[in-house]
């Protein structure tokens, strides 16, 4: 018996970096500097179990049955009470609950793509949106976001543009004030949609947080928000990922599409992360995470820049990010060739991000993504070392004078 | 500003069955029979708590962080188990762990699906999987089971299979076992995908259960199994539907497509909810709930079955089917508008499932599905009295005498 039918065309481009990441994080003493991790120190495991135990046992008929498909109406409006406190003028009705930003991502493009349109992206930019879009075909363009007078130009060849403002994954970049700005007058001088995926907003290490584009583009009245900006939110990096809860905040017929789009991809999410999720936001736990989240990570961010210092710089250049979870490592050889970079480093003990997954369209050189998150100062100068020794391996040329093999 | 984007066309062509009856649910004093839901006192809630909090408490940084993408390891090695103990050669490199068993066909639409590429049905069939997959744009065609000889030459003219060989949604309909070795001599025959979705395997009222058609496919070996059968289960009929957790079982290599497809639509599942099924089917809860599951339910498709038979016989026929949580309801008048007695059923204040959403191509005629599994004989029998009501009010023509009109 030999199957008739080929699997579906778009999983031949599908990047396996992440199933070859879990498939490695099996190797002992591997060093993981690939993965945008949380470090699971911060989970605040007793309150979520109590949470937990109690939601089952106080409504069991809730907590274990079957939710409204765009999620439970409490969430919701808790979600949009948060962003009206941060200027966003939003109901519950521009909220839908999602199993995760990545469904999120899923479902604009079952609602918002056919084959063929155009997606705009500030290259290099996240290798799971790329993924997520994929069996919907798209097209991409680079968004040149530094030219603010072109942005309505190219905004009209798009159909939708895809943004991470907060802390490019992979790049660590912050999208500043007046290029959001100039973005947001764009889409709605042209109409065109403006995914703001911010799983990184609550991760700013030096200073006060910008206004997002969907406050940004809020006129303060009451609401409900009916303009171009589709916002995904998560507290995956804030809390907890395993919950697996993130939220969509749109206008309402985006949101009415997407709650279509979520009827036909798994009815409704689990009830119990959703009644967890809700009674970790009223009780202040991601408030008390939140500034040990930040003085640990900004400690490991410098302690990450360190390392790369000490061990990797013949061979990278990098700016320190002001946020987020990743340093953008560019190679100083553009032949640099990252794919042999991360074999060489499962080799030497240390698992890197390569640059390419996020770059398909190689506009933007050999790269890699390391993450500062979810090591310890120790275990990111041993993954630097070991680095060094893998690109040792690669590029001889470029090594230090004094570098030991081995 | 006016969105320039249309949303995808797939989205003209759902049916809003499932938000209609969500919303609907709020209006006091209905009884609903519309959906599928199991009883939530079958919920075994002080368990489900003790196991959730120690999850989280015993290993937090498995319970409340990312998991592999195809599912806890341990999860799948138990399914498999749970298998091979009916007779199926499986191991855990057939199983993948879904965000429910609808996710399931959301991810065999994006594997298997290509614009055009047919899908064979028994209608009519389950409307959750119609939109499931019609994202992915697929053509249909029926299949006739009881026509043996054909098989072969109709699956020949299908890309994949799907049935619902336990207790069809909406018709009740068991597949026997006649045919079952019929599909699966075909399929393997002919390479044809054949997904068996299970959700109601576990609901015989009458008898033993068949064998699957997974079971009858495997020859016996030690497995991996690598045949055309893809199945579908899930918990959510059997312990609780709210944790959102399925499971496919499949050859390796449509384990592997399908998780790529996982990976780009959800990245994992909540792994506290993988954790909960696992220790509920080593603990024994599963089995415990069953018995008293078959109980409750037998007794509640025999009184539904007497209130139709009291009130609503003059306009409908039925066969009482021997499991799962629906029967059939077909009308006499093929002329029947079933929407107009769906709306007629809400001013009544009873909720009834329309029999076209099930059968998009008029095959069957008009009837209506109805559940006997989340009401007690009370609210069968007033549900049942209520639709005769509405029955009066659309087609007053077959009203039996003496039945009083408001």
């Amino acid at each position: 018996m030999t199957p008739r039918t080929d699997f579906a065309a778009w999983l031949q481009g599908t990047n396996d970096m992440t199933s070859r990441f879990v498939g490695a994080a099996g190797i002992a003493g591997l060093v993981n500097v690939a993965g945008g991790l949380p470090d699971p120190s911060l989970f605040p495991s007793e309150r979520l179990a109590d949470i937990a135990a109690g939601a089952i046992r106080g409504t069991p008929e809730v907590a274990l049955g079957y939710g409204p498909t765009p999620g439970l109406p409490e969430l919701r409006a808790e979600i949009a009470a948060r962003f009206r406190a941060r200027g966003a003028a939003v109901t519950a009705e521009n909220v839908m609950i999602t199993a995760s930003g990545s469904q999120a991502l899923d479902l604009i493009g079952k609602v918002l793509i056919e084959p063929g349109r155009v997606i705009g992206c500030d290259f290099p930019t996240y290798a799971g949106a790329l993924d997520a879009f994929r069996p919907r075909a798209p097209r991409y363009r680079h968004l040149d976001l530094a030219d603010h007078a072109g942005l309505p130009a190219a905004l009209l060849r798009t159909d939708l543009a895809y943004l991470v403002p907060n802390f490019s994954n992979p790049t660590g970049k912050l999208v500043d004030l007046e290029t959001r700005r100039a973005l947001v007058a764009a889409a709605e001088e042209t109409g065109t949609w403006l995914i703001e995926d911010d799983p990184y907003g609550a991760l700013y290490y030096d200073g006060p947080a910008l206004p997002g584009l969907l406050e940004l583009s809020c006129d303060g009245g009451d609401g409900p928000y009916r303009g171009p900006v589709i916002h995904l939110g998560s507290l995956s990096k804030q809390l907890v990922p395993g919950l697996r809860v993130g939220w969509v905040i749109a206008a309402p017929e985006v949101i009415a599409q997407l709650s279509s789009a979520k009827q036909a991809t798994d009815l409704c999410s689990n009830t119990l992360a959703q009644m967890m999720t809700l009674a970790a936001l009223r009780e202040g736990l991601v408030e008390e995470v939140h500034p040990r989240a930040i003085a640990l990570y900004r400690e490991r961010r410098s302690a990450l820049a360190a390392a790369m210092a000490r061990h990797i710089s013949a061979w990278f250049d990098w700016e320190v990010p002001v946020g987020g979870m990743f340093i953008w490592a560019r190679a100083k050889d553009r032949r640099l060739d990252v794919e042999q970079v991360v074999e060489a480093g499962l080799a030497e003990g240390v698992l890197v991000g390569p640059g390419s997954a996020f770059d398909p369209m190689g506009l933007a050189g050999p790269a890699l993504r390391l993450n500062f998150t979810a090591n310890d100062a120790e275990g990111l100068d041993r993954a630097m070392a070991r680095l060094a020794r893998a690109m040792q391996a690669v590029s001889p040329a470029a090594a230090p004078a004094g570098l030991a093999a081995g």
